[in-house]
């Protein structure tokens, strides 16, 4: 019998990834390839079709591919473009579904990687009942995903859910985007370590942490100082999940959703980043949302959701 | 010719106003009565059918009711009660159309307030080709409607857009609901005089303001005003747009909405409100969004809006 499959394509500045996805989200191969291999963007999508079908050629059943789906930084759904990404070698406004489409006949859509998160975690992850959820990436940044009524909210240009560059506070920790005060300066892999930096300078308490340089710092090392019972790395995560809970908690104002997924680097600290980030979520609720608003692991947190996510973009079509 | 039309019903905590409108925005008679008039909600309901009986009475062509929409506080869409509302008679959970449905066998719907001028807004407002846009009413308190790929956001528990909610600063003004920091108590009818008041205490400057205490003061004192350059009212203006202006920049890193539509009290004083607010919109947006984003006074501003919005929402259904 023919399998119906779709391929997902995550476009990092690094790395591009790709695989071959069912419905059910079972991946049945998977690879990836430089994405910085080919100076012209034509090169680079004659790169990813012999890469396609290279991955189609490693699966041993009857195979239909019904649609490409792609999550890629600053990426416009509605024109299926890349614009102006800093992270990527191509400038300006890129047709990137027009040209991939002079290659294949099929469907094929794109859009940011937290978008395609959350369509992931609504089609084969932890919000498959749901109608109203925000999926919250805690990477290099923070990125958002937000479902409403079944859908993906995409607004009016293609650039609703950027709720890492909310504004929290006044003259605040400068962002990548030049701004001060943005919560992805405060809560994302990237954040925690500036707060981690930020109390060192503060507190006098010993901590293995200050053996780290900047560079040197990365998530995994401060989730086990603060198993280990470092006051440093406590206090970083409490400081975290404070933000974090407090902002979620007006993000509830806004959509209110039935559910927060966390998912990303930070997110797999686990209970040192849920559970302050509930507390505070929980106490700054208005009275009407108290108890109704769940903080929840994203369920593709050990799978490869970024090409999972991407993948999805194509069921979610198909079942409109 | 039979013509097709909608009953509104705008219930608040003192009159209850309804009107028959058509599918464009024609109001053909309206009325108000008490909301407190009757002790039961039975004996309510009995006198809304014989306003709405006497209304119908008074229009001298042929009509079909096509449903009734009603706005209200506290109002639950999917459930179509009223639940919890301090400022009506009726405690606990009150089963609206359900009730109201045993006395008309219509489509029946309800919302709060400004999701109804949401609604309205884009039935027969100045969001008529959008698909994201927002409506923030400045009343009493600040209300919010919130449009993404044409449909109100109602969220999971029909508690969506709460926007008058959202806490701004830590350790701030006071709210109804016994909060700190919410935006409406700065941003509203109620807000701009509270600030008016802090001005009075924190500046020396002569002020015609001086002049009336706290329960005297209204809106249009102040734009009065500030039109003859009274320094304090133009102050007030001034930090309430600029409040304004840098939350609704947050606001749109949420959905992207294509514009937000400014109504109630506090909008009808035109420039002064808006000039402030679309400037620090402006200077707050995110790179991307700059140049983006509109603000622009709600097409409901010289209409019975609260009617008009409720009916809308039976034209909404109908052409879903």
């Amino acid at each position: 019998m023919l399998k119906k499959v779709a391929i997902g394509v995550d476009i990092g500045g690094t790395l591009t990834k790709l695989g071959i996805v069912d419905r059910e989200g079972n991946l049945y191969a998977h690879m990836d390839f430089s994405t910085t291999m080919h100076k012209g963007f034509g090169d680079y999508l004659d790169e990813l079709k012999n890469q396609i079908e290279g991955l189609r050629s490693q699966i041993d059943f009857e195979h239909e591919v019904m649609g490409i789906g792609v999550g890629a930084p600053n990426a416009n759904y509605y024109r299926g473009t890349i614009e102006h990404a800093a992270n990527l070698l191509w400038k300006g406004i890129v047709p990137f579904t027009d040209e991939l489409k002079t290659r294949y006949d099929l469907p094929i859509y794109i859009t940011n990687d937290a978008n395609a998160a959350a369509i992931g975690e609504m089609i084969y992850g932890n919000a498959a009942d749901m109608k109203d959820f925000m999926v919250i990436t805690l990477g290099t940044g923070l990125g958002s995903g937000i479902v409403s009524n079944g859908q993906l909210i995409y607004g009016y240009d293609s650039q609703a859910g950027e709720l890492g560059h909310v504004k929290i506070v006044d003259n605040g920790r400068l962002t990548g985007l030049g701004i001060r005060g943005g919560l992805e300066a405060y809560v994302s892999s990237t954040g925690i370590k500036r707060t981690v930096f930020y109390l060192l300078s503060d507190m006098m308490d010993d901590s293995v942490l200050r053996d780290y340089s900047y560079n040197e710092l990365h998530g995994e090392i401060i989730t086990k100082a603060a198993e280990d019972g470092d006051p440093i790395a406590k206090a970083a995560f409490e400081m975290t999940g404070k933000i974090l809970g407090e902002q979620l908690a007006n993000f509830t104002a806004f959509s209110h959703p039935e559910a927060f997924f966390l998912l990303g680097g930070l997110a797999k600290a686990g209970k040192w980043i849920f559970d302050p980030t509930r507390k505070h979520l929980e106490e700054n609720l208005l009275p009407f949302y108290k108890g109704k608003v769940k903080l929840l692991p994203s369920g593709m947190m050990k799978k490869n959701a970024a090409v999972l996510g991407a993948a999805a973009l194509v069921w979610n079509h198909l079942q409109e």
